[in-house]
């Protein structure tokens, strides 16, 4: 009960339990019910249960940034209690992504509601704190006003990264009411202040009405190309896939999902929807795709569950994080740039 | 705040606010959130607030004709405070349509929820009041039973017109409990009373169990042939386009688009669901290519708020609507038949 | 459908339509249905449909400054949706506000969610320009960090006021994160200000925990006394509403409603929601009695959609703000310290 | 379970099953579960399985005459699907009402969605074929309009009745949009035909704005008298209850209960909610005291389970039409006029 | 009303009303109204109404093998309520499976839901009433735990049988709490105990993550072959629907839907929701397939109402049955091995 | 961020952090968000955070014995996440339950959803693990069938005990469907076993049908009164108070309130809801009246949060769990027999 008996995999028997070189598991499932204890991802063990980590999950309840349905900030701890269900192995990509890397729940980086640049700033240094030189985050948003400090901390780590940026917006907007730091501007700021790799940085995903054509002159600019979703639908997961990898190559890589990526008939429990996006099967296909990258990074934002409807999007969060683990842990450790 | 910005949408620099050339835009969502304000169809004028239109959005909250779940009355309502993300620029299609034309909220049309036959009057004559010789109509239902005083009022101007209809069902049964006027006839009296080309009309996304083979052999008798959920997904969305534009060739057309199309999982709030439907994506881009149709008017239909959840329904009557309003644009004015 | 038929009420008769000096009144439900048309509050006129107003009902849909769940930046266009059922004739008051006074919707202040002491300069301006010698303000919120600009403008016309307060909490806290401007702070702000008269000001349904003894002192210091809901239990309304105009008396008043003073059965679509709270019998009862006090203006706030159901908030904000209307109908014109 | 097992109650030893003079009560809890089995009305019999019955309860599923949320055409279904867990015996008034009396569940009364005058007719027809001499009908609703033709057939058999009319309105209005029979107006067009007892009939519960005061004059000349939500709030149940039995007397009765007289708080689920209405506590006290009266038949109408949360509004109508069985039950069979 | 008028089915004409040998179908839905009456599965008689009948479909209210969230028990209900819009004619199949066989709703199986072994036995001995030489059970559950006593049931008379078993999960998992009899064991005891044919058994929509790689060995040992969704995903239907004919070619076989196989945007009521799944378009078009096989009974489960919105789970659920309905019309009756 | 700064209460000036005498109290709410970091109960350190403790809040999350709907196994962490808002101080009583006590969260009792009897033992285990000489038990059901094997392990420690048991129903019924252990008959199965004090036990809030009177004199004869929800009604929360007091006296006590003693108004969120129950006002009221009694433990259960709404029985039900922890402290230590 209050030891809960997390699992330690390192093969069949599992027999080295106590070894400090294998990493410890979720919470075993046939001891403990999934819906019984603390909803830590996955029911991984917390950060102060462990000695050391290769990936840090951490969440970034935030969501002032917000231009439209606010609600983000319960996103860690929706995500969190939606990924109750995962369980260790990943057929598809024939890894046990818990096993393979140390992954603990780092908890909650707390920061401000009430004032956009003091949050930006606490982001940063929680972030920083726990961004080592072998160590990775897999950060739970909050709204995606965030990826800014989280590329200014992986920026100081690898340099400029590119970014694979799933969304339905460009989020590469100038400002809202004077405001520079919200949630539609993250990837501007970050490109205006050399975080992101201006060669190999890409958009999948993006759909809807756009304020005018020089948001996509802009966007270009910037160093982004778009993978659209009508783009998708022309040439398949197939095509997307190849388009991303063409761009990235062997860079350091940041993945951001933000959930609204997804059609709303898949993630309703999000801020600004917008009909027409991909599937949760095609998302996960191309996420799958990654584990050839080098990936230093990544987040999944904007899962607001005032909108969800039966953890469909929590759901669908949690799986899109186990995805990205699950690339890191095939892809190997992050490298910096060759 | 009692007089909110428009902007006018005249080209990049946008100089030409006050020119009564250039169509009255949206509310400035820089300097009014896209939260605050009265909910008009997309956050433009008003009808009162413009000297002429080329485009009148109508509410028809009218929910009578229902023979399952009723609600659409509330409809107009819910799509129009589902529009206010909608951007003014369509990046597939290349067309601002609220640049291009000028559209405004006509507000609803006022009809008795008691009295079928009452109603249906109530709206042809509405409609007749709205639709002139260089205007056209968006309606937003309300049930599918006012596509009848709809085609009433445009075929006074334009003669028989071609019909696109999208629907889960064929709408062209006879009578239920003796009543000729519901929303299951409304085709069926259109062909009957000669408003509809009994050469140029098609049912998209047509599934479900009928009544019996009879249904089929009735409705191509009065004048439809059918592009079938079966159909698109053996042939894609291309071929269902291909189809259409066969059929429709240059032929004047009216747009009906029941949100039911979609399956239940991207359109929940309407009336009798039927799974296997299309998704938002299939139909955006179907709606996208009919862009050189000559549309004379068009609607979106059975949006029942009820059963809908986070918008999801409301969101797709929005974004169906933006898009008959940018293939209106792109497609230039009405023209009747050659 | 575009000019619709708006009731003059000034007599059994009603034949005074067109006279000036008689208020235009809600829209006519027996030619419009009720869910048909705008939804100014309670289908009342639009500010630039008349020439003068004795009440502004205004919406700030601001929730920037809420510490847990957000949403309320939807709260006023979900209480004028909800507020398509109100009749004219108040029968407990035997009132008539819409013909007794001219009652206007005048839209939404339109502020910035991003920085909050930005918005509270928007929405201070916003009241400012609103609240002539003569007319008042019910202001629909929007969480309740509004309250301090809504009394900075009130104040100006009259002095400190007398707050009545409905409220599950104090809201005269001190600072969150270093912030000042929350909406658990607004009334210690005013306080601070001098905008609140310091002898004459009460909470009403104040409940649950709080941080310490020492936020009760802090109160009492600040000018205010509780009626708090066990108090309620204890004595009734009727002690409630002896309590409050003995504390009151004949000063100029702000009355300040945050919803959830309402129990959450009766008000779950709000931020912050306290078990153990009013009935809205109970709060209903306890308005109308404010009819023979001398209030100056009033405001609605904290109701937030996203966690309503079926309206039940939304229509409790519209009845409170009807109660309110009335109270102010029924008690003549605000009136100075005498 | 296709024969599920009845119980007969007939006293402690229950040993008198198959005796036909001893009611067939609902199925057993204790073999089958509450949740399983088809959803007859507090899992009664059909009536095509008993020979005889006492009371027939009767679903009408028609919401054609709605002005506003329609949706209670569903009612009858989560009504009697919300029955489920109701027991035997109730022990306030010391009665088993299934045992004392043969209920029956005699299925859904079939009219038109699309014609009211058509429905109303069909519903008289229906209520006439059900009621006996010795048999009486527990009806549920379907909107309020079913109550004109539910009292027509009863007052074919009893005369002129006296009404006790639970609401939170008072359904005595005259036309809207020129339609005489809807939900707003049974009890005007009851009294006009004749159908009650002008002396003898009261509302309960009633409350919120009017149309204006000659609501009130037209009601009281119509036959009513009130019992106002605010007189129970001052007065209490054991008010109401004594100024109804003052009322009613000996005198044949109907009882007529709109969902809606509850609170929304506890009838989320109903078309035209109204706040500051009853607790379901009083109802159902209040509903207790009716076992002195003579009651003759009765309904509950205007369940809409499209707005209902958790079955509340149905098992609440469940409860209704529970504690009006036992009522029936405790009173004996009904007597014509003395 | 209490003898609701069944069409039969026997020709254009319909003139065999009367005749044993024809079929009793659905009550008309143009004399009552889809939304009135008992909710008999696609309002089909009840056993008791009929002298003999080709499919059974019941229901197993039954959840207590749940391993995550419950709500199962609900399930057939749920389901029969949602089957009230189900029209008589198959377009795809071109079958009118009421008219072609008779099928009949047989009510619900009681069992406890306090002991799984006690439950399962009353479960098998349930089946093995209803499931004759020449009739068919159509079973709505439940949890999949259901499917052992069915399987059971079915291979005393057909001997091991193929199962097409569609499925997010494999369900051939061994022991939860050294629990034998749960829904995720079911197809692992039925392959233990020789039920299920080794050489002929399929997976259909698996997916997401697994305990290990085990898993995998031991379903392939236990004789299952697996069609995922990432298999779909990359071959289409067309690709799954040729591998299922392959694998089971002419034996008899039991198809078992889980519900869950669809994805959550379109099965959210259910209670191990995965990510990535079918649309309701895949399946139904898989399902219409399986018309060449020789079906000797079917099943869908999970359906948990408490977690479904609009009911898109329990439409989903009833479009299932219809389709597994219309195939084993179309391929007649049940044949034993060759 | 992984150090939450938890509050130490010792005094105005909070000097004494890091006294291992001076209880840990919740994090921090002006540093850390309320709705950030993980969800212990109220924020409290979990177990292993201290190194002794007055108060262990523990969860149970199993729902096996629910006789209809299901899901309380969801319960402990839904109420959890519905803690976050409670504060440290309650005006009402005047006490810092957390400062007067060391309270913390325990975790959950792991134990299986398949075999009832097993459940039990586990169970009953975990609470002898935690329930010292000095130390309490507060627990967070999960369904009924918990009081049992937590009133095995209290009386171990202090013999048969008195216990006022809040309640809709009796829960002394005997078996459904041959089970003894369910959540209908935890207190027959206690007092059978001599568990519980005859002459000292109450129910409060009781309502609603019965099965029979001999439900009534089993219950007595078991040792329980009733304060009948009409009892309350009459006699108002001081006539209950007294009654409870005058039948328990100096006895030790535990304290079992089922959330379905509120209202479904109140709580929604729960198995067995019947209308007619306690406000949550007069709930607290009486809880906090136990602050006299000499509580040796409590629980509170049944809450179901999939039929929850906005987290209404969520917070009902921490507020339970506060207001007892409050009587609790207010008490002082629990004592055994004087």
């Amino acid at each position: 009960m209050t030891s809960l008996p997390h699992i330690s995999k390192a093969g069949p028997a599992g027999t080295t339990e106590g070894d400090p070189a294998v990493p410890t598991g979720p919470v075993d499932a046939s001891r403990v019910p999934r819906f019984a204890g603390p909803a830590t991802f996955a029911r991984l063990p917390r950060l102060d249960q462990v000695t050391r980590y290769d990936v840090a999950v951490v969440g970034v309840p935030f969501d002032t940034g917000v231009s439209y349905r606010p609600g983000a900030r319960f996103g860690p701890a929706h995500v969190r209690e939606s990924s109750r269900l995962l369980r260790p192995y990943n057929p598809v990509l024939d890894v046990e992504p818990f096993a393979a890397m140390q992954v603990v729940d780092a908890g909650d980086i707390a920061c401000s509601p009430f004032v956009i640049e003091e949050a930006i700033t606490d982001i940063e240094r929680g972030a920083d704190a726990l961004l080592g030189t072998d160590s990775r985050l897999l950060t739970i948003g909050g709204d995606h006003t965030i990826a800014l400090p989280l590329l200014r901390s992986v920026a100081r780590r690898y340099g400029p990264v590119a970014v694979v940026h799933f969304d339905a917006h460009l989020d590469t907007w100038d400002t809202y009411f004077g405001a520079a730091y919200t949630h539609g501007t993250p990837f501007r700021r970050a490109s205006e202040e050399g975080l992101i790799d201006r060669e190999a940085s890409v958009h999948v995903g993006v759909r809807g009405p756009l304020y005018g054509p020089d948001d996509l002159t802009d966007d270009r600019r910037l160093g982004f190309t778009a993978v659209t979703c009508p783009d998708i639908a022309a040439d398949g997961v197939a095509g997307a896939i190849e388009r991303i990898h063409a761009r990235i190559g062997d860079r350091p890589v940041y993945v951001s999902v933000d959930i609204d990526v997804l059609d709303p008939a898949h993630a309703p429990g999000t801020g600004t929807p917008e009909p027409g996006g991909l599937t949760s099967r095609e998302l996960l296909a191309v996420l799958r795709s990654l584990r050839d990258l080098n990936i230093v990074s990544a987040d999944v934002v904007e899962v607001a569950p005032a909108y969800d409807h039966a953890q469909l999007t929590g759901f669908a969060g949690a799986h899109v994080a186990y995805e990205l683990l699950s690339a890191m842990a095939s892809g190997g450790p992050a490298r910096g740039r060759g």
